[in-house]
């Protein structure tokens, strides 16, 4: 168990959307991944945003001084803005970044790489956010998952499968991340 | 507001597939279709099969009298052999079935369908219990979604987002149902 890989996702207060954090952090555990879902607040229910509640398993205060394989921001409104916005988050994401782990963002969650100044080759998001990235000055691919470096971006719920194995594929092999398709009945 | 659709997914209080609750609630909520989340035994948060927290907005006790235009089961285990073993649940179904509402069932959870003697001409699950159900007397079906009469089914976590379309196509129509397609960057 010690030596298994470790990913935080962080939980806006409101607004996640809440099919970008569980499909990811589900497809993550199936791959042998240990997932820490982290309140940006504390640990109480986060409201996503179409409405389904879900409890972190810990704080952003508590976890922020470990180190994750991976730190993964799901996307959603308002939670996207929040996570860009958020002072704790741009360190996190920093140290992430000159520790030279992982980066993950989903949706309208890459906003917040540009507004913490995380740099990325190239990028993908949601299509509501592109002109944004773009005047920001990141090359932008509509490829529904995008590699860079060290930078994971994915497009929407509807990429989030593809996002999730993707991860699961850079931490853990491609064997692994192609054994969680057929169990789970998903057409690729 | 009041003419709203509503639906009703049941949570165990262990072991529901995360993915299967959340695609399902979301991809409704955005069809304009009202979900209620029950637990099983009171509203306290549930824990899903990976781990993840979901907190039910209330209580399977406050809500049984109420109508709902459809009535959904999430796979996962143990949570379908919870679902499958409860007498509520039955009874739930039961009335569901009896008055000409619509009943949805995922993954595992179909085999709730055969405990509680729900007829329908024709099912489909998750591969794995496959045995159980034709062996309970179900004509077997491969197909990703199934509709047969008013009995929904479906797959896994990877046929949740057609599942969900489907409902909404049943109940709101199908441009409804096309229009949320494209928002979530969803491959058809
Ligand atoms: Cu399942």
């Amino acid at each position: 168990m010690s030596d298994s890989k470790h990913a935080l996702i962080l939980l806006a207060a409101e607004g996640a959307e809440e099919m970008e954090v569980i499909i990811t952090g589900d497809v993550l555990e199936r791959g042998g991944i240990r997932v820490t879902y982290a309140g940006l607040t504390g640990a109480e229910p986060v409201k996503c945003a179409r409405g389904a509640r879900i409890v972190p398993n810990d704080s952003l205060e508590n976890v922020k001084d470990k180190k994750f394989d991976i730190v993964i921001l799901p996307g959603g409104q308002p939670g996207s803005n929040t996570l860009a916005e958020n002072e704790e988050v741009g360190k996190i994401l920093k140290k992430q970044a000159e520790s030279g782990g992982y980066i993950g963002a989903i949706c309208a969650a890459p906003i917040a790489l540009l507004s913490h100044g995380i740099k990325t080759d190239v990028l993908t998001s949601h299509p509501s956010v592109k002109d944004k990235l773009v005047k920001g000055g990141y090359k932008y691919s509509e490829d529904r998952v995008v590699v860079s470096d060290k930078v994971i971006t994915s497009r929407g719920p509807g990429t989030a499968f593809e996002f999730a194995l993707k991860i699961v594929e850079i931490l853990e092999g491609a064997e692994k991340s192609n054994s969680l398709i057929e169990p789970m009945v998903l057409k690729m």
